[in-house]
């Protein structure tokens, strides 16, 4: 009855959630969407690179607007929450590590175990009853290619298998990933979204990669078969969505046009129709918790996998990585010399700063929820709405504000 | 019933206001000026002088909270939103202009009529269906005396005609006016109720103005007739408030007392009564939506016509233009070379300085919007009220948070 | 019965408060010291040192959000609002004073007498009614020990005795006090709470004080007495809390220990115990509205006097002193000269910048008013739970957003 009241006379009641109610009923087909400013929980996600954190070292991160501190021993990661539960100051601010498995705040003594975030000391008060009872947050954590995911889930729940929240073939044994991250001002849906539309190609016309790699790219698309996308819903799979594969299933626009004149072309290489085939890009897959897997880019045989990592409100990390098949250790060094000389300053820094410029370029407007509702989608956003929904429906939590208390 | 529970229980309603309905509440008299903190719609307001647009230059403006861009084509200034339909980004991001007719998104390449605002082509998706049915906001320009003013008005709304947005003179034929705009840090209300008040000359007291114009300038005034004030609310003229010639009519204070002692005096030029009578300033005239003409102003035979424009809640722009009647090209060249040299210096960058001072001072006080509520005005204030209550009467609607979503 | 629907809705109705009253109910102990963000009105607050307010001097201080004038005149201080009734603006932006006992304001030239607040001339305009009707808010001011106390009370409230605001012996004749001040980043009840923490020596293990002075520093203790702590009540005395002497009532720690391993020590200078007990810190006090005592400290027979004084939310006066009684003038010259070589780098800037980090690092999470009610207070933080009920019970007004409008 208190909430019909409420309703009645217009007013949202105070909830737990970082979007307005009213906003929220709007679209109930992606609410959950429309709410996860800053992300889903109950996921994996990437924060570091393996290579960030050395034996005994303590690291920094900032993972849906909680502050952890990750610490490697003896070759095993393990975070915690950087918070003392005591009275809320970071540990960060002056790490004390007396012991291997251990992290002591500097104001009091506190001291948390690393493995279980048990609280096993208090130096400043060696006899308090408290020690022993309670619990630092902790996080799971699993290094896979390279990568240390990190599982940032609710209390008591088991984290599900790192499979589930990749894209498919990034955990195969061939796959060799070199990446490099990027902290960009956008909210990380406008990473994903920006990641999985059809049409922004037209941003990347003038790209140094397109030449790099004399491959062809359009200006955009003139229509599609109904069958295009391809939702990903099994039990124990990705949840995503991904595109067939488009050679020849969808007619490319090659020249742009403004009142009945062509003003301006795509790149099409005058190589064999093989070749050409060869060399374009053959499908992408979206999956939460917000990582993207485009196929046969930035190259031939090659695959990018890139992660929207929620930060805060207005912020993402944007982890990119190139795979690459490699069975020989030649092959593995081939690769890592061509990401570091080629891919990175080409693709990473080339191509797809011009998706960074873009999603900081949309923030101002979705930065107002109301905003949200105020887009202009069209016919060829479809997978966009796609995406939202299938979040929607596979939500296992949105992160709230009393998540980050 | 439901407005009814929620004011019986105090809660405010959410509503599309920049202002709490409390407080509007408390003064029926001018309310609509109280919650304008952007302005009023379906006005006129200058944004720029006409020579900082050239020929096929695109430039941008923020006026009442909107982004807007201005592009001449074959002289004519066309205004259109600077935010793309599809996905809110602005279009100055990238200026791209493929024909002289229209304006392309960076991001992927819809394409707008400079004219109508019409959606006329996407680049990206050639074959959309949307294409040729949304539209962008435009907005009518008008160029008149230099300077380029831009129509923010109601869908569907036929702006009036600019002469009823504009002080008397401002449009004949003979006057000739030069300006120059500035950026300051304040509410434009407060730059309205500065440049009426009666009072403030006692802040100009040691203005270079004073001097090099050999004029008298009191330091306040002691009384004033009953009739004093003129209102102007005709159909078809400017909205405003006016005084009467004031020549001889109130009664001024040359010396300032302070505990029963001359602690300072005004500035009375020992010339011959008539002389300073020609010198002295004749009266002055405030009209919506937000403009200001002072007669012989800064000197014998010339007039000051000056705009507080809203830009944002905290900022407005001020355009101040000295204008004289002018009949042959000399005496318009001799005005110019005037205006250069003895007016933008000593008037608007001397005098008028006194008064951006005094307004960005105002706004830390009037910024907390009870604090409307708290000041304490005094007899003097009187046209101020008058002012408030006109605008109040004449809305013609309030700039609200839904125009500029 | 608005306020039970109001509550049954869950909503909280508009408060003249800082803090959510949900959040207020939640701690019926202490729910006056909660909402005191910006402190409890109706005491006596120190803002500068004498010595920084020459005779004709003014000067700004802002306390508990609140911006004031200071000037002395023929010895005596006088303090005011700084904030002109008429418009708002602040006097300070441009100091005008024509007269020994009056300020003008630069704006309109309204003029204020420094003893009373009354505005008493006008200068733009000499015969308005409201001359020698309206006051600027004026605040009671005594110099005691070197240091200015403001007063901020409510209207016609007759200011109680500088006595009861401070903690005993400060004011007792030949006690002499050298001091300095610093703006602190954080809240002044973090100052407090800061001070008067039982554990928080812990942070002070490597401080050059311990050195500089030969005196030994426990990490923490182990135990306390139940009768440890004195609650100070009597109508006339300042109300605090105080620890009964605690030379051998307090069992220490020099040890600390971690997963059963001694893995740092304090420091226990080999002197005889008698000397060792002589150089020890003996009790502390503290008392509305936020002041320290702390005895034998930093050094045998001296005494530390510090005050948190709120300025903003996020800000506070952090004005520390050092007393010793000295009966000649030898006495006291040496005391100055030890305060500015010894104490003021070693205390002052060595062992309490200490304290400011830690105030400053705990600001973030107490900023977050919800996170008052998530701190895991251990037994030996009995303390802090004692001041802050004790502030509740005599709380004599808290500072509402009402007062600094």
């Amino acid at each position: 009855m208190a909430r019909d009241i409420a309703k009645q006379i217009g007013i949202t009641m105070a909830a737990d959630s970082f979007v307005d109610e009213r906003l929220l009923e709007k679209v109930p087909r992606w609410r959950n969407y429309l709410e996860a400013k800053l992300g889903f929980r109950n996921h994996w996600y990437p924060v570091k690179f393996s290579n960030e954190i050395a034996e005994g070292e303590v690291v920094k991160a900032k993972l849906m607007g909680e502050e952890i501190l990750l610490k490697r021993v003896d070759g095993k990661i393990f975070a915690i929450r950087d918070r003392c539960l005591h009275r809320g100051v970071k540990l960060s601010e002056k790490v004390e590590c007396y012991t291997r498995s251990t992290i002591t705040c500097w104001y009091h003594g506190f001291t948390y175990k690393w493995d279980s975030g048990t609280l096993c000391d208090i130096i400043a008060s060696p006899k308090t009853p408290i020690i022993g009872k309670k619990k630092l947050r902790t996080y799971p954590v699993e290094e896979a290619k390279g990568l240390v995911f990190v599982f940032v889930g609710d209390d008591g729940l088991e984290p599900h298998s790192l499979s589930r929240d990749v894209p498919h073939f990034f955990l195969d044994d061939d796959m060799v990933v070199f990446g490099s991250s990027y902290m960009v001002r956008s909210n990380w849906r406008l990473g994903c979204e920006n990641g999985i539309d059809d049409l922004h190609i037209y941003l990347h016309r003038q790209s140094p990669l397109i030449v790099n790699t004399q491959r062809s790219l359009p200006l955009g698309h003139t229509d599609r078969p109904d069958d295009y996308f391809e939702l990903y819903e099994d039990a124990d799979g990705p949840k995503g969505v991904g595109t067939r594969k488009f050679r020849d299933a969808k007619p490319m626009a090659y020249e742009g046009v403004v009142e009945g004149k062509v003003v301006v072309t795509g790149t099409k290489m005058h190589a064999s129709p093989e070749e050409a085939a060869r060399k374009r890009t053959t499908g992408h897959f979206v999956c939460l918790p917000g990582v993207l897997r485009v196929d046969n880019f930035p190259y031939v045989d090659h695959v990018q996998f890139e992660w929207y990592v929620p930060v805060s409100e207005d912020e993402h990390l944007y982890i990119i990585t190139i795979g690459k098949r490699c069975v020989t250790e030649e092959e593995r060094v081939e690769h890592e010399h061509q990401f570091i000389h080629r891919w990175k300053p080409n693709a990473l820094e080339g191509f797809n700063n011009e998706d960074v410029f873009a999603r900081e370029a949309l923030q101002p407007f979705y930065n107002n929820d109301a905003n949200w509702l105020e887009e202009v989608l069209v016919r060829e956003d479809h997978g966009i709405v796609l995406w939202r929904e299938l979040c929607h429906r596979h939500s296992t939590g949105v992160q709230k504000p009393s998540d980050i208390v």
